[in-house]
């Protein structure tokens, strides 16, 4: 990676920015974490910005340089995304961290890229309304829109693609662009907001947000039901999502992930496979909605579903929920937890599940099952030995035939987490010619190939 | 218009397609029809296409002769997208009307372009299921996609942008390529659906469509509430919306408007600006919808709200909104009606209205308001005399404020018909160098600027 243009580019950053940059070592590469067993590959410095002139500036020194840049949110991707396999320069946005505008009266909220998705249902806390979008960490908005996240409430709120009304990007060349008006609808031409949204910071850096945020909603309730196996559950998921019932939350987690989150979150559910689930509506609505869903898991010889609205009971539940990857980590301390990702459409989830849980079994790795099931959507977590090449060879494989399974059922090799470094073979498995397309967009966007190049496709 | 390789493409399509081409004048000039004042502009043929692999054939024809392709689903867009201004072929995609799938499980049905709305639902009537995007055309599913188009539903069920799961297109190079899996959530890669959702023809040619469909409502229920202004109309939505009530439609029409469709479709309603309201749910939910929303309109000196759910009355109501264009009409006959379209945060609503209320008066034109304005979306209805160019240039004068004041206000010029020819100035104003960005991806995907040219920009 010693690069001249590269090494010009971090004396200029060090010249023009000072303390706000930095090259040590171990902020570099704790910029770069991975999930997986991609290896670290840190960027040259470490940029801190602090607003959107300086994002603009430095995206112009980088040019000047044919200097890589890599947009950082909280490190929280799953695929290798803030890696930086040619070098470059990581730009930091956590320090834009402001809550510009909330706009109850238009359900819309105008955010900097920094501020945390629990950050911004901080600043709403007080005004009845909320913002759904809960992937597992508290990850950044701009990292969120970066990636498409979504979490445990897309079902019935949608994604960062529904939720995104207009984004502030600087593009490659260093301009400030806005993709569209903070309208609720448009039709002005081509949707640039959803070409950035889910673009991983391969075409531009998000500079500011305009999201919309929700009525919380009158009542609040939930509670898990254990079934006999994955395919029950399964199943129970399936008829919940014809029936209609306008489900907020509806969770699987496997036996040995219940196991784990009774160990790691001090809790005493059956150790079997369980759907958690959760029902926002009126009094009348949420009952109504508990009860068809009482009903339709006893068919499938659950156990019986015992549901509340108390909101310390139901809030200690789904704190379990998304420290389910901690949770799983402890269960083979000394391994690294990485979450694989896959979504079909609902007809075919069970038979994905079961088709991954026999998989696995036969396999012999320590894994658990869990995931956003309500749209088809699902992880596995596997705990794997990263000092044993045969283990994580094996769990290469495995996720290798997750992918082509999700795709020989019509679905995707990843719902939320995104390709980053770690499936740009399944991508090219799943979409062919459709990639050369993309290709072509980033080219056009980004000629030089500055913005966190080898992301998405090398 | 007379270029030999355009001439040559004509004969070429003559010899290879025989009788699914056609250089007829009047069929020419029908598949250029325009609802405004921009001049029609025909193609040079019109090609009946049948089949995938027919769009493909013609695309590479055109290629090679460097002719224009102008994709062509039922003509009902308002803003000259259908013209050829650069001469060209006609891409008549009416044929390929087969619905493919219904896929009831997983609420998906996956047709070809030239299926038309009302033909999706008509297929779909025994299922429980519809389909919720409703443009008052009964237009193609492919145009619709095309044109990011909505209507009276969206403030419930979304645009285009959120019910297209995912596309086939041919591109520019005569590829056939799909955009993305049938899952319903997805993170891979970019979001080319929609990028071409709302592209008006201009990045390359739909082919098939799997589209989101939605369990029909256990009750439906609305009805009429006349208002003593625009304005009082106007903030009785806001409040609606933002108490929360999940209407499914709330429209607007003004006094004039109301008047036209008492003539148009021999109804007796209050001659006062009124809403349509439309409540989905269970028994007990939209009458609580409709309790609400009676309660706000009474604050807002409503006449009395009388609802029902006879599905007869609401069907002969709906007839009259979605006739409403041709009702505008007939108030001035011998003219032409042209709408126009803007769309601005709910909270501008009430403001922006009155203000186009006032400017309309003042203009002296005869000219209706109506809309969708549950997302902050309303039209105008101006019925021109083409023969009077100050007429003309006056309602010109009038579509140029609207546009703006939408744009001041943090909204759009284009809430659903799109740029077309007619708004690209606006778009501008809109967007200003973002537009370049778009014009820098129709480069990278079409080249030859062959797709629809001098559509969205020129
Ligand atoms: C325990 C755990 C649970 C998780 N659960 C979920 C889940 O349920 N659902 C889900 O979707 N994901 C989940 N994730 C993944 C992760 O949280 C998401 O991908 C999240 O969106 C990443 O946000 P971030 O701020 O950490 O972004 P980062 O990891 O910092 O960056 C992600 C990508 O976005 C780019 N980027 C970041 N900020 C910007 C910006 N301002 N402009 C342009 N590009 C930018 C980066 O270059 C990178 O490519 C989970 C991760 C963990 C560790
Ligand atoms: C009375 C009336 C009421 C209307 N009400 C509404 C409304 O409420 N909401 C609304 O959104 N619109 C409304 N419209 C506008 C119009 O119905 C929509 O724009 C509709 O989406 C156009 O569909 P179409 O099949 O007629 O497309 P066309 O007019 O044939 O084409 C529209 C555009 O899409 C392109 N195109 C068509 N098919 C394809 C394809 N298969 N692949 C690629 N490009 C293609 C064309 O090149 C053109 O640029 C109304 C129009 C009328 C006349």
């Amino acid at each position: 990676m010693a690069n001249t243009e590269h090494s010009a580019a971090v004396a200029a950053f060090s010249e023009r920015f000072g303390e706000l940059f930095t090259t040590n070592l171990t902020l570099r590469e704790q910029h770069a974490h991975t999930q997986t067993w991609l290896p670290n590959q840190p960027a040259e410095g470490v940029l801190f910005v602090t607003d959107k002139q300086m994002v603009v500036d430095a995206v112009k020194l980088c040019a000047q340089y044919h200097c890589p840049i890599i947009p950082f949110g909280t490190g929280t991707s799953l695929e290798g995304h803030i890696n930086a396999p040619q070098g470059g320069i990581c730009i930091d946005l956590s320090r834009m961290d402001q809550i510009l505008h909330i706009h109850a009266e238009d359900l819309t909220a105008v955010v900097q890229p920094g501020v945390t998705r629990e950050a911004l249902n901080q600043a709403l806390r007080h005004t009845g309304l909320f913002f759904p979008i809960d992937p597992g960490a508290n990850a950044s908005l701009g990292g969120m829109a970066s990636t498409r996240a979504s979490g445990t409430n897309a079902v019935r709120y949608g994604t960062m693609k529904d939720v995104v009304l207009s984004l502030e990007v600087v593009t490659a060349q260093g301009e400030l662009i806005r993709t569209a008006s903070r309208a609720k609808k448009t039709a002005a031409g081509y949707d640039l907001t959803r070409l950035f949204v889910g673009s991983e910071g391969t075409l531009g850096i998000i500079t500011e947000l305009s999201l919309k945020i929700f009525g919380r909603p009158e009542v609040i309730a939930g509670g898990v039901c254990a079934f006999p196996s994955v395919l029950a559950a399964c199943n129970a998921v399936i008829m919940t999502i014809q029936a209609g019932i306008p489900v907020s939350r509806i969770e699987l987690l496997d036996a040995l992930q219940i196991q784990a989150c009774n160990r790691y979150s001090k809790l005493t559910m059956v150790e079997q496979p369980t759907l958690f689930v959760e029902f926002h509506g009126s009094e009348a609505s949420v009952t109504e909605q508990a009860e068809v869903f009482a009903d339709i898991a006893a068919e499938l010889g659950a156990a019986e579903f015992n549901w509340s609205s108390d909101q310390q009971e139901l809030a200690q539940l789904w704190k379990a929920r998304h420290n389910a990857f901690f949770a799983a980590q402890a269960l083979r301390p000394g391994t690294r937890a990485y979450s694989s990702d896959a979504c079909v459409p609902i007809s075919r989830l069970a038979e994905c599940v079961e088709a991954t849980r026999q998989d696995l079994a036969a396999s012999g790795m320590v894994a658990t099952i869990l995931g956003h099931v309500g749209d088809g959507n699902f992880h596995i977590i596997l705990l794997v030995d990263l000092n044993n090449p045969a283990e994580v060879e094996q769990a290469e494989a495995v996720v290798a035939r997750i992918s082509q399974r999700a795709i020989a059922m019509e679905g995707t090799c990843t719902g939320e987490h995104g390709i980053g470094q770690g499936k740009q073979s399944y991508l090219q498995e799943e979409l062919g010619a459709t990639v050369d397309l993309m290709r072509r967009i980033k080219q056009a966007l980004d000629p030089l190939n500055l913005m966190n190049p080898g992301k998405i496709f090398s």
